[in-house]
């Protein structure tokens, strides 16, 4: 087997597929409700999820959001919403802007993310929360 | 220090703290939205509880479900739902029997179960599922 000329699968390299600031993104036919149901069950990406909702705007810096966890933490849970279908997230500059993918989830799945937010608001007040 | 009197000890661990006849649930109070979101993030957790909604009666013994997982893995989910207050698990005889804890799943989030179903139910069609 011959090598591919590395001058040009390089380039095709850098440019694609490992490219770390190409991120990757479930198609809307590609997202699944326990992926969905994943994500959303657990207390901080909840909050992510409820701060976008009630947040002016679309588009929000993941050091927007104030939250109890350190940075990497952070960035991982903000990779489970990602490659659930929840945010879709994209490079600007050095920062990851995050959109939540509201269209998406309600063509699949109408009503869900309501009824899982005003659960959510349900609870935070039962437990005294903010 | 003494040891306790092996009889009495022996005696009390059987009918109280040990017995693997009393199984463990939350209270209403105690159960958490974040919980019931995980223990519905699995594909057969969600057709079990699907199937005891669509099913006649209240009380389901874990071996009329027909799951594509081992008797053990079914154990497991079980108490996934048990433990995360989606169902409840009484012994009859030898027999785990499960009731869907319907009602104080509604009180605590009105709503809630019947979109998760309706957005199981609309996968599976649109995946070309049962």
């Amino acid at each position: 087997m011959k090598s591919p000329d590395p001058d040009s699968r390089g380039a095709a390299a850098v440019t694609t597929a490992t490219n770390p600031r190409v991120l990757e993104h479930p198609e809307r036919a590609e997202i699944r409700l326990e992926a969905v149901l994943h994500a959303l069950s657990d207390a901080v990406r909840l909050r992510i999820v409820r701060d976008m909702v009630r947040g002016e705007g679309e588009e929000f810096a993941c050091s927007s959001f104030v939250l109890p966890v350190t940075k990497s933490t952070t960035t991982h849970h903000f990779r489970v919403l990602r490659e659930s279908g929840v945010v879709r997230q994209l490079y600007r500059g050095t920062t990851k802007l995050n959109t939540l993918r509201r269209d998406d989830l309600e063509a699949l799945f109408p009503g869900l993310l309501d009824s899982i937010l005003t659960a959510t608001e349900a609870q935070s007040a039962r437990l005294g929360e903010e």
